[in-house]
């Protein structure tokens, strides 16, 4: 069951530092995973397949423990939070994941079609707002 | 800073149950913090005192390893996902956060003010979608 994409909003940690990690804000996980989501839309708008995302930067997401953290969200959807997330390796994973998101008609993909980290790193998610969209079990 | 309280939507997830716990759905801490929370809020607005709680209960808020727990939301508000909630001790500090969170401008208390379990428990918060209310940090 699908319908056509709604635009997703889609909120990334840009602050959170893994313990050792760089102190300078533009070399934090988040801000690197921002950027190199960034490039990938890009990419694949101007490959003539965009998806739907706006990507917003935020500055703390109290998820501090598990970086990258990102949070997707968009009206009469669940909002799903992930964490766990590499910038060098799960880009092209969280943008399927998120075609998938965009397409559903209520935030819900199937667990057999969610790439493998959204599987492992999710962190929570929060019904639309009563009345939105239909109720769903896991 | 305050506004009129808004009435927020409280998502209570019944499902969850700790290792070794009641597998009966009615037994689990989850449906058992629900019914405290109703009995509680019935019990403040009897004595004059009502919150603009709406409460909801939830299948799974997919944090699963952290019952019991809840997400607090309204439009125009960050969303708050609290986790380690005990039914048998929480629910006053939970419905003194809650107040907090309903009284405020967007959905955030300031740190000193928040419960104790607020603070330990938070799980995750997510902002309003952009353009619905002011950014803000942590």
């Amino acid at each position: 069951m699908s319908v056509p994409p709604a635009e997703i909003v889609v909120h990334v940690c840009t602050t959170c530092r893994p313990a050792g990690g760089p102190d300078a804000t533009e070399d934090r996980p988040g801000a690197i995973l921002l950027r190199a989501l960034e490039d990938a839309l890009t990419a694949r708008a101007a490959a003539g397949a965009p998806l739907p995302v706006r990507l917003e930067p935020v500055a703390c997401l109290s998820v501090c423990k598990r970086p990258c953290t990102v949070a997707a969200t968009a009206p009469d959807r669940w909002t799903y939070v992930w964490g766990d997330l590499d910038p060098a390796t799960h880009v092209d994973e969280i943008l399927d994941g998120l075609a998938r998101y965009a397409a559903s008609v209520d935030g819900i993909v199937p667990w057999r079609e969610r790439p493998q980290i959204f599987k492992t790193g999710v962190v929570a998610r929060i019904p639309p707002l009563p009345g939105d969209a239909p109720a769903a079990a896991e």
